[in-house]
Order: C-alpha cells, then sequence, then structure tokens
C-alpha cells in the first residue's frame, strides 16, 4: 500500500493545502510507478478534514484514488477528492478510478492536470455527468512544471525527460583548475541533491567523471544510509568504465556513444521517463547543444573562484544566439546556497 | 523635509508591519545623507496606528525622528517610535534624539540596530532612565545585513563599502564570444538595477568597459528619465577615457591607478560610503582578489553560454582554497531571473 496515514489532519483545510498534501502524496511515490503516473490523492470528509491520503502503486496496483478512498471509507461521503491528475475513465489493469469516486458518494473532485492519454482520459466530463462537481487545472502550473512534468514530456513525446544537475559559483565553476572542489556547495544543498536522486529512475555522468571521482551516484542520506528507491546508474562514453568503479553493480550500465540522440533512444528502450544528468562538463554541454536538456536544477554557491572547471564545456565561439534559455519554476535558499529549478522554454 | 505621508495607516501595526515601513522610509533616503546613517523612523500613536513616517535629511538637515515625531503632533504621546538605527544622545548640528521623543511622550522605542559610533551611542540607556520601554535589536539581521550595512561598516572602518555587481548565465558568462549580450537577464532586472544605482553614491567600472560599451552608467526609469539622485561613475584604470566618452560630464572621476588599495583610500577621500562595482571582469577579478568585495548583487539568468566573457577574470590557476565566499542575504526571483544578494561572511 501507498497510503500516508501521516499526511491526515485533524482541522478542514482549504483546496489550496489539500492540494499541496496530493503533490506531497505523489512526490513520495515519484520514480517507482514508471510508465505509471505518479498520482497524489488526499480525500476530504464534508467538513474539509483530509481522511485519506495515498499515491499510486507500482505498475500493476492500485492507482491513488481508490487507496485514499478506502481510507477514508464512509467519510467520503458528501467530501472532495483532491487529486494531480485528472482521474482515469479507463478499465485496465485496475477498474477505473471515476467509478469508484461515484460509488464512493464523493460530491466534488478537484484536480491539477488533465490527462493527456486518450485511452485514460474523460474521465472529468464522466464524474461530470454524474452530478460530481469537478474543478479542473487547480494549482496546474506547479503540478505540471514540477513533479509530473517527466511524466508528461514522455507522454507527448515517448522520449526520456532530461533533468541537468549543476552545481557551481555565481562566475560557473564546479571545481578549481586543480580540480579541488569540496565544499563549494554546502551540506542543505549535497542533502537534497541525494534526495532528488531518490526520486530519479536513472542518473546519467560520462566517463571522464567516473575517470576522475569515482563517485557512487548512490542516493544516501547524511547517515550514509541509502534510499529505498536506488536509480539506474547510467555512463555515457566510449571509454571502458573500470572493473573496479565504484559506480559497477546491478543498476550499473554504459551507453557507449557520443551521439546524444542516440543515447536518449537507448534510455528510452530502458523504459525511462524521468533521468537527471549530473555532469560532467562535456556531457552536460553535449546535452546542451543537442538540445537535449527539458529541465535544470542549479545549485548557485555565493562564491567566486576566478577560474576552474566550467560548469559546462561549451563551443570555442558563442554569439547570445547561441543560449539555450530557460523559465524559472522556482528559487529556494539552501543554506547559504539557491537552487533554481527552470524548465525549457 | 524627507516625510512620508504615503506610508501612515489607518489601522494598528504590529512592530514587525513598522519596521518594515521604516526600513522602507530609510531606503527612500539612501544615498543623501552620507555621511549621515539614512535612518528611517515611523511613529505609532497608543492604538498602533501609524502617525509619523520619515527618514534623515541631507546632512546638516534633520534627523528622522523629529520630523516623524512633528508629523504624528499629540498623537505621539503614549505611543511608540520604531527606529532602524538607536536613536543618538548627542547635541551635535541637531539636539539629541533622544530629548525629542522623550519630550513627545512616546512609551516605548523600537530599533533595530545600536549605534556603533561612540559619541552618539548611548540613546538606549538615557531613555530607559526616562521610564520608556526600549526594544533593541528588533529585526537586526535584516538592517545591519541590508540597507544600512554600507554606513555600518564604513562607521567600523572608515573605508567605502563594495559591492560587486554581476549579471551572467548559470554557467558564469556576462556575454558570448564576440561580445554580445542582449537581454541575458530580462526587464525587471535591468529594472533593479537602475532603481539600485539611484541609491548608491557611486558607481565604479574599468577602461575596459568604457571603451567597448561606452555606457552611460546613470540611473534611469524604464521611460527613459533619470531618477533624481544620480550616483558618482568613476572609472579605474590608466587609459585616458575618451574626451566623447558618454560618461564624462559633471559626476564623472577617473582613478588612474591597478592598486585597488590605492583606489579605496582615493574614494574614501572623496566621501565615498556606498560604492557599486559593475565590472568588467578584470576590474571585478581584481576587487575580488584584493578581497575588496563586501557584498554582491548577483543576478543569476536561468540560460547557458557554453563559453563566453567570464563574469570575472581570475587566475590562471586555482585551489578550492581560493575560494572567496559570501553569506546569502535574500534570494528573490526577478521575471525569469533571480537576484542573490550576500555578504562577505
Ligand atoms: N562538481 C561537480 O558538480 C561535478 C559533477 C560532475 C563532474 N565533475 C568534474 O568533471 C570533471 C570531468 O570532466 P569531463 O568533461 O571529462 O567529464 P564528463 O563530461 O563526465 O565525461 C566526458 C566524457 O563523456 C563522454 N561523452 C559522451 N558523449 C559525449 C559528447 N557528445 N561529447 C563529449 N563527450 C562525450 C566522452 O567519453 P569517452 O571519451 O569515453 O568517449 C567524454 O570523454 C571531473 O574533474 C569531475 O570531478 C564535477
Ligand atoms: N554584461 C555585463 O554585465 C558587463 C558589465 C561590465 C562589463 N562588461 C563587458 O566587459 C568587457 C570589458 O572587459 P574588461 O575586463 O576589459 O573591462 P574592465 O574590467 O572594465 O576594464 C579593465 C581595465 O581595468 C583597469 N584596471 C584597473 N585596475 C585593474 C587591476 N587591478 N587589474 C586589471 N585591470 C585593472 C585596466 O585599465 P588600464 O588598462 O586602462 O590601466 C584594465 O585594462 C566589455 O566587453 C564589456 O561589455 C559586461
Amino acid at each position: 500500500m501507498a497510503v500516508f496515514p501521516d499526511l491526515l489532519t485533524a482541522t478542514p483545510l482549504s483546496d489550496a493545502a489539500a492540494m499541496r498534501l496530493a503533490i506531497e502524496a505523489g512526490q513520495r511515490v515519484r520514480g517507482t510507478t514508471y510508465p505509471n503516473p505518479p498520482v497524489g490523492c488526499v480525500v476530504l470528509d464534508a467538513a474539509g478534514i483530509a481522511v485519506g491520503a495515498a499515491g499510486t502503486q507500482p505498475a500493476g496496483g492500485l492507482h491513488a484514488e481508490p487507496q485514499a478512498l478506502a481510507m477514508a471509507g464512509q467519510r467520503a461521503r458528501g467530501g472532495t477528492a483532491v487529486v494531480t491528475l485528472e482521474p482515469c475513465n479507463h478499465q485496465g489493469r485496475t477498474p477505473p478510478c471515476t467509478a469508484a469516486l461515484h460509488r464512493a458518494g464523493v460530491a466534488r473532485v478537484v484536480f491539477a492536470v488533465s490527462d493527456p492519454n486518450p485511452v485514460a482520459a474523460g474521465g472529468s466530463a464522466w464524474l461530470q455527468q454524474q452530478g460530481i462537481e469537478v474543478v479542473a487545472d487547480y494549482s496546474r502550473p506547479e503540478v505540471a512544471d514540477g513533479y509530473l512534468r517527466p511524466w508528461l514530456h514522455w507522454q507527448r513525446t515517448r522520449r526520456p525527460h532530461i533533468t541537468l544537475k549543476t552545481a557551481a559559483t555565481v562566475d560557473g565553476f564546479a571545481a578549481a583548475t586543480d580540480r579541488t572542489s569540496q565544499w563549494i556547495t554546502g551540506a542543505e544543498a549535497r542533502g537534497r541533491v541525494h534526495a532528488d536522486r531518490s526520486r530519479r529512475q536513472a542518473i546519467v555522468v560520462g566517463t571522464g567523471t567516473v575517470a576522475a571521482d569515482d563517485p557512487r551516484l548512490s542516493a544516501r542520506y547524511d547517515s550514509g544510509e541509502l534510499y529505498d528507491n536506488q536509480p539506474l546508474r547510467i555512463v555515457v562514453g566510449r571509454t571502458e568504465v573500470s572493473q573496479e568503479a565504484r559506480i559497477r553493480g546491478e543498476n550499473f550500465r554504459q551507453i557507449r556513444t557520443h551521439d546524444i540522440g542516440v543515447a536518449l533512444e537507448v534510455m528510452a528502450d530502458m523504459g525511462l521517463i524521468d533521468v537527471l544528468v549530473e555532469g560532467g562538463p562535456r556531457l552536460a554541454g553535449a546535452f546542451l547543444q543537442a538540445g537535449a536538456v527539458d529541465a535544470i536544477e542549479s545549485y548557485v554557491a555565493p562564491a567566486f573562484l576566478g577560474s576552474g572547471l566550467p560548469v559546462t564545456a561549451g563551443p570555442e565561439h558563442t554569439s547570445i544566439t547561441d543560449i539555450t534559455r530557460f523559465r524559472t519554476v522556482s528559487v529556494e535558499q539552501l543554506g547559504a546556497d539557491v537552487l533554481i529549478r527552470a524548465v525549457r522554454s
């Protein structure tokens, strides 16, 4: 079960507060549900108290709505279901969520993003035909530009969604020229990187990073303990990864190409939807120049180095028209550092 | 008069809300009061309604407190004075503010930063001796790391406070390699740069920037109209600035040296307390390497160029111990861009 009793409340919630909890529920199952969407659902009783909260189970398991409804039981009657994605209207491995909502007697359904999948869509119209009040597109940008973006992108393109992570000084250096880089970003930023890894399907680096740093690329808590969900670790490049490299193991793959289009196809064939590219500079530059970066998570340290390892390696000559721009979605201070999340505009 | 009727209220304010207004009043006179501190003062009546609001007048004029008290009149009696700096206790060109507060009958004084100037200090103790309740250090970090920092720095060191402004992509480029840079940051960020200039005493660039861009370095509104307060425009470097350069005029100075310590001394002799260095990369790098940057205002565009004009030119070889770190004070999204304000730690 992917139910979250800790998200239930003793007092009534606004739709906005309930949607925040539904997003939290969806975030918690992110990385474990693909190719199904990581939906979050909160059921409010008639008074607005959260009496059910759940996220999608791994493929073949239950959707978020029936789990949250089961938790709510009779208290769902006359209440509201708040969901990050339009409830499905389709008899698949599981019965349609719309029918479950109707049977449970909810009076209102509030959701963030319409289902782009024509097979599953139509839930909103069907619910309204049953006399249920439907509020669509509620908090849409936050969900569509946020944690549900990789799945929505994949629905549209059948290509993996690539997030480029960078961590650098204001003057754009990820390390000094002698390659030392200890604590350019602080403990809070590093903790966030590991939490983020735990929600991805795969992490990608170039052979240069493996040779230089011998990283594990696992998702770890401060204590060193591993997160439950460990992403696939993918190395791109032709150089053979050493048999002793710490990145090797059951979660390890190598893609032996310099062609980013080919690498994306291989990742699509692996069933990857949500991929994080962590560098180094040459691989990051290659993804950017191929137009293959869909979102960025950029950690900026309020510091200057003056020279060093660039965050991305680019062509020798550029004009302003060569710029790759993103649209800022959120800005957050993490200790001394700043995390800028932005999506391709 | 530097009184601000638009800051008065019809309803009672918390101390926190009143301090925000006092900071706003102080900000409005910033850049016009030096060597006096740009203090802001709000007077609340006994019910907490803002009945007086003022900032320091230019040197020789009135302090903030007597102006705000004059505005409040009888309504100050039993009320609260909220001030960004400890009221002065010193008979100078103007009578002590402490005596004025006592005479007006205020019951409480709330201030953010203690006066570091031994001549003016002691106000807090004197007020308490008169039976007035004093709340010290209220919102201290916001004021001391914020708009009052240059004056506090100068009180301590008798050197100008240097803020380095940068505007660059996430990968640290202020322009492409062909020097094109149109719209790396957007309209909101550019508007903020001009507003910030209008609050400084001087703006500094190197001769390289003047030769390349022929900038005016004035503080202008979107309409092109000039702000009332125009900073001094200082060029550092040995190359003669062309007679046709747009930067020339009554507000123009050149400092013909490469020694940043000497440049700081010359600026101190000019009576400068609050100075903004706007680049280019070589001059910015020289200030950083001299340890002469006290704060940064870094505009980061969520974009990548891959190569280009660096935001600061540094030494050819660096180790991580060469890093110059700042402590983040605030982070703000301005359109697509991000403004990071940080101070030397
Ligand atoms: N501080 C940080 O956040 C951070 C993060 C990551 C890395 N780093 C640093 O980055 C440095 C390594 O830099 P790097 O640039 O050598 O590492 P890299 O980008 O990880 O690896 C470069 C390699 O990627 C392969 N590759 C695959 N497709 C490519 C393409 N289209 N274009 C170019 N290369 C492609 C090539 O491998 P083959 O030659 O094998 O074909 C190339 O040699 C290390 O010092 C590491 O510490 C820092
Ligand atoms: N996009 C932006 O935000 C932005 C902002 C500013 C500038 N820029 C760009 O920056 C470029 C100019 O770069 P730049 O580095 O030549 O400009 P710069 O830093 O403005 O000027 C360099 C000059 O500063 C003088 N200088 C004084 N003290 C120095 C020291 N200690 N070390 C080195 N130089 C010192 C030298 O002048 P002398 O040789 O005369 O002695 C030197 O040639 C232009 O393309 C301009 O567009 C961009």
